[in-house]
C-alpha cells in the first residue's frame, strides 16, 4: 500500500483583528482575486491558481493563525494520514466538508511545535468570472489586473520555541517532508530547516524561535513572482500605499530567492514576494548545511544585514 | 513494488561535425563549464547543476541527437525500467558504467518515434575547481562568470513523423511521463504534447514533424534562466557574437515560458533560452486543451508570429 | 540675443472617433492619469510628469492628429519662433492662451511635411489629487497605480511622402533639431532621420513613408518605461486586454531601444512603449549613418523582422 | 558672446595604493574596457562611451582623487572658463595637450571645497579593436563582455566639511550646475544638492561631510546600468567575487535610482551601480525640496535604512 503523501501547500488560514485593512492590503495592494465569502471568512487566491483558495481571512480578537491548509496527493491520503497521525500518538480533529469554502472534508491536528496543520484532498476549482478571466488557459485570473499581482502562494515560514530540530524530524517522519537546506549551530544545534515535498527548496521552514511566549510562531506567507523586478515593483507599490517594509530587497543564500518582506496593516502577519530561486529535481538531493559563520551568507547573499534576536523588525512574528 | 520512475532529464547527448565551434557557442556564448574530455566527448553543465554533465558534445559527420539521458528516481529503477521496456517489447541495450564519464550503468532504448533515450541512475557530482566555485554552497560555478550563464538545463523538444498522440501515450505507460497541456486539431489528431515527470510543465514536447525524411527529429534543448530580462541580455549577447537566432524574445501560451530560440553555429543544433513559466503541483492537474483556433495564442501569447510549416527558420530541425 | 530654443516634447493632440474607447485604453490600459476635461477635449499625463498633459484626446470624425505641441525654453522664445518662422516664409498660426486647458498662448505652424506643429512655453502644473499623490516629491502621481504606468512622453514618430532629408534640414534650421541617427540608401538618399533637441536620441523620427495620399502622416507617439522588462509585462497586459499588437518586444539597432507597439483600438493610432537605450551628452557627436545593407540591424537588433513597405501592420500610418 | 558651458561630466581620475588590484576590480568585476597606458596611468572606459576614457587609474601611495574631469561645450569654452574663474578669484593651471592621454589642452582648477575639477574640450575618440567593437554603431565595445559592464559613467558624489550650501552656489554662479533636488535641514542649512549641467537630475552631488579631516572628500563614482534587473545581476557578480558592497540594493527617493554601492579592494573608493531614475527635460524645473523629516524618504524610498554620520560603511570616503 502507497504511503500518504502530500503534494502542495494549498492555504493558510489567518485571523486578523482589522478584517477591513486586512482585505485593502491582501486584494487592492497584494493584488490577491477573492473568490467567496461564507460563514465570516473570505477566500482568496492568486492569478495562477486553479484551486478555491490559497488564503482565508477571517476577523477575529487578535492576528492568530488559524491553520495551515495541506493538499493531499490523493483522495484516500486524508483517510490513511489520519490513521498514521493517530496511531504515532497525534490527535486528529476532523473538518466536515464545506466547513470552509470550496473544501472537501479535512483533518487537522497539531505540530509539535503547536502549530495547527490541515490536510484536505478535495477542493473546488472554480473559474474566474467572464470578463476577469484570463486569455491564457493555463491560467485563471488577468495577469497584472491590479496591486503586485503574484502568481501564487509558495511557502510558509514557521517559528518555535520548541526545539526545531526535533520538529524538522517530525515532519518527516510523519508527513514526509524532506530536508533541504539547514542551519547549524557550532554546538551541533539545527536552528533552521527549509523542507519540501514539492521541487522546491521548501514549502514549508521551521526555524527556532526568540520569542517563548507562545511556542507556536508564524513569520510569513510568501507569494511568488516570476522576476526579481516584479520584486522591485512591489517595493514601490507597498511604499506608494505607506505599507510597512521589513527588509529587502535580499537575495537569500538559502533558497537563493529575491525577496522582500511586508507587514498587514491589518494583521500584522507578515507576507513575503518572492522570486528566483532555484528547484531539486535530484533524487539525492544532499541537505546543504549551512554553519555558524555562514550564518550571515545564508540568510542574505546581497542586501540588508539581519541577524536574527537583536530586536529587528523581521524578529516580530505572530501567534499560530 | 514500487514501479519505477524517471526523476528528471539528465543531460542531451549532441553529435557536431564542427566540435570547436559548438564548444565555443557552448562555453563561450552560452557560458556553459566544461567538466571532462573523455573518449571524445566533452561534458558540460550549467552553474547551477551539481549532477556531472547536462550536454554531451562529440565530432561526428554530421549534426544528429546520440542520446537523450534521464535520471531514474531510485538506484533500482534502472533494471526495473530493463525489465519492464523488453516486456513491452521495447529493445534495450546495456551501457556499462563509465562509457558516459561520470555516470553508472545505463540502458538505451528507442521510442516508438525512433529517438534514443537513456536511463541511469549513478552520477558523479563533481565540485568545481576552487576559484570557479561559488560563494553559494547550493551552488556549483559561480554566476554570470562567461557568456549568457543559464542556471540549468530545462527540457527537450522533440519533432516526430510518426503520429505524436501514439507517443505521447507510450511515454505515459511506458516511462510515467504526465500530459500538462496538448494541442488537439478540430480533425481529433493531437499534434503537439507537452509532458513531465517533474513539477514543471514540461520536461520533454513531442510534436509532429513536417519532414519524414527521418522519423526522429530534434528541435532543441533549453536551459533556464532566472528572468526574463535575462533572456533579454542573452539576445545582446547573441546577437554581439553573431549567432543566428530563429525567433525570439516571445512568451508562448503554452508554458507560459519567456523564450528566445537560436542555432548552435557548429552543429545546427537549436537551443531555447527560457524562463519564467509556471509549476504544476495540483496532483490532479487536467491537461489544458489547445484548439486548432487557438494554436496561435497556445504558441505565441505576445513576440513573432509563427506557424509551423510554412519555411520559417523554427521549422528546421536536426536529425534525432 | 539667443536665438530660440524648444526645449521639449510637450504634448501630442489626437482626434479619435471613438472617444470613449480611446480614453478606456489610454486610462485603464496604459493607465495614463486624466488632469481636465474641457471644450471636448481629455487632457491627460503620466504618473511621472508634472506639467498639464501630455496627450489630449478629442472626439472626431476620422483619426487625426491635430498637433505636435513642443515647449520653448523661455517664454520669449514662442513669440521668436514665430518671427523667425514667418521670416522664412512659415505661415503662424496663434492660439490664444487657455484654448488648451493648462497652456498658455502658442503657435502652429506646418512642416514642410504638412504636420502641424505647435510651440508653447506657459504650462500648468497640477499636482495630482490627495489619494493619488506620489510618495515621492519628485513625481506627481503614484507608480503603477493601474495598467502598464509609464513614467513620461518620449518621442513621436512621422513619416512623410516628401523627401524626408529636406524635411530634416528644415527641423534642423528652423527648430535646432539635431540629426542623431539616419538611414541613408545606396542612392545617397536618406529615408528616415532620429532627431533630438534634448539629450536624447530622439524627440522626433521624421521618416519616408509609403502611403502618398496625405503627406503628413503619423507612426507613434512614444511613452517611456523605466525597464525592458516593464515592456514585457505591458505585453502580457495588453494581450489580457485584447489590445493589437503590431510588432515587439524588439530592440531597435538605432536608439537601442526595448520596444513594442500597438494601436489604439478607439482610433488606430499607435503608442510605442519604450525602454532601455542611450542618451547623447557629447557636444561634438557625428550623427551615425546606417547604410542600406545595414537597414535591418538599424531597425531589429533582436526581435521580429520588419521590412517596411510590404505590408505589415507597422506600415499602416494615421493622418497627421 | 555666449557663456561658456560644461556638457558633461568626462572622467574621474582616481589614485590608487594597488593598482593591479584596482585593474582586476576596475576590468575584472565592473567590466571597463582599458583603452590605453601611458605615463604610468591606466585609461579607461565602458562599452557605450565613444570619448578615450571616464576613468583614470594611476598607482600612488594612497587612495585620493586626482581630478574629475568635465568635457566643455564648445572648443572654445575652455579658454573661456579659464579667463571668467580668474576673474572670480580662483586659481587655473594649465594642463598641456596630451598630459592626458587621449586629450587636448585643459584647465584644473579648486573649487571652494578643494575639490579638483578639470575642464578641457578636445578628446579623442578611439574606436574598440576589431573583435571586441560592438555590432551596434552606435556602441563602441560589445555589451555583457565581462563582469558587471555598465554603459556609461554617470555621476560624482563629492563631500565637504566646508559649508555645502556655498559650495553649490560656486557651482551655479561659475560652472553652470543647475540645482535639481536638495536636503535642507529645519534650521535651514543645505546639507545635500543634486545638481547638473545634463538632463541626468545631477552629474555631482555635493554633501555635507563628517569627516573634518580634508575638507575635500570623495564618496562615489557612478555608472550606468539600463535595467534595475542589472543592479541585481552586478550584486552577484560582486558577491561571487568577495567585493564589500556597502548599501544596496535600494531605491533612492532623491533622483528614483535604483542602486548599489562597492568598494575597489585596490583602493577603498567607492562606486554606485546605478539605474532607473528621471531625467529633467522641464527648463523651468523647481529644485525639489527635501526637508529633515523627509531625510529617510529622499535617501532611501526603498532598500536599506542608513542614517549618514553613524558610523555605516557608507560614511566613509576617500580623500579628494
Amino acid at each position: 500500500m502507497l504511503v500518504p503523501e502530500i503534494a502542495k501547500l494549498g492555504h493558510v488560514s489567518l485571523v486578523t483583528p482589522d478584517l477591513q485593512k486586512s482585505l485593502w492590503f491582501f486584494k487592492e495592494v497584494l493584488g490577491l482575486e477573492e473568490i467567496e465569502r461564507a460563514g465570516g471568512a473570505v477566500y482568496l487566491r492568486a492569478c495562477g491558481e486553479f484551486e478555491h483558495h490559497s488564503l482565508v481571512l477571517k476577523q477575529g480578537d487578535r492576528a492568530v493563525v488559524d491553520h495551515i491548509g495541506w493538499r493531499a496527493k490523493r483522495a484516500e491520503d486524508v483517510e490513511k494520514f489520519a490513521v498514521q497521525l493517530e496511531a504515532a500518538g497525534t490527535k486528529i480533529q476532523w473538518i466536515e466538508a464545506g466547513r470552509e469554502a470550496g473544501q472537501g472534508k479535512a483533518i487537522q491536528f497539531k505540530l509539535p511545535s503547536q502549530h495547527t496543520f490541515e490536510i484536505y484532498y478535495e477542493v473546488e476549482k472554480p473559474k474566474a468570472p467572464q470578463g476577469e478571466r484570463s486569455g491564457l488557459k493555463n491560467q485563471t485570473h488577468k495577469s497584472w489586473a491590479r496591486g503586485i499581482s503574484p502568481r501564487r502562494i509558495d511557502h510558509v515560514n514557521l517559528w518555535t520555541s520548541h526545539d526545531p530540530g526535533s520538529v524538522h524530524q517530525w515532519l518527516s517522519e510523519q508527513l514526509g517532508f524532506k530536508m533541504r537546506e539547514y542551519v547549524k549551530l557550532n554546538n551541533g544545534k539545527v536552528i533552521g530547516g527549509w523542507m519540501s515535498v514539492t521541487q522546491l527548496v521548501h514549502d514549508v521552514a521551521m526555524m527556532g524561535a526568540h520569542d517563548p511566549e507562545t511556542p507556536a510562531r508564524f513569520h510569513h506567507i510568501a507569494y511568488w513572482l516570476d522576476n526579481a523586478q516584479d520584486v522591485l515593483r512591489a517595493l514601490d507599490i507597498l511604499r506608494e500605499n505607506g505599507i510597512q517594509i521589513d527588509l529587502g530587497p535580499a537575495k537569500h543564500g538559502i533558497s537563493q530567492a529575491v525577496c522582500a518582506y511586508v507587514r498587514d496593516p491589518g494583521s500584522g502577519h507578515r507576507v513575503e514576494l518572492f522570486s528566483n530561486g532555484y528547484l531539486i529535481f535530484d533524487p539525492d538531493w544532499e541537505p546543504v548545511e549551512w554553519g555558524q559563520e555562514e550564518f550571515g551568507v545564508a540568510l542574505q547573499w546581497w542586501g540588508p544585514e539581519y541577524t536574527p534576536g537583536h530586536g529587528h523588525a523581521m524578529d516580530e512574528t505572530t501567534e499560530a
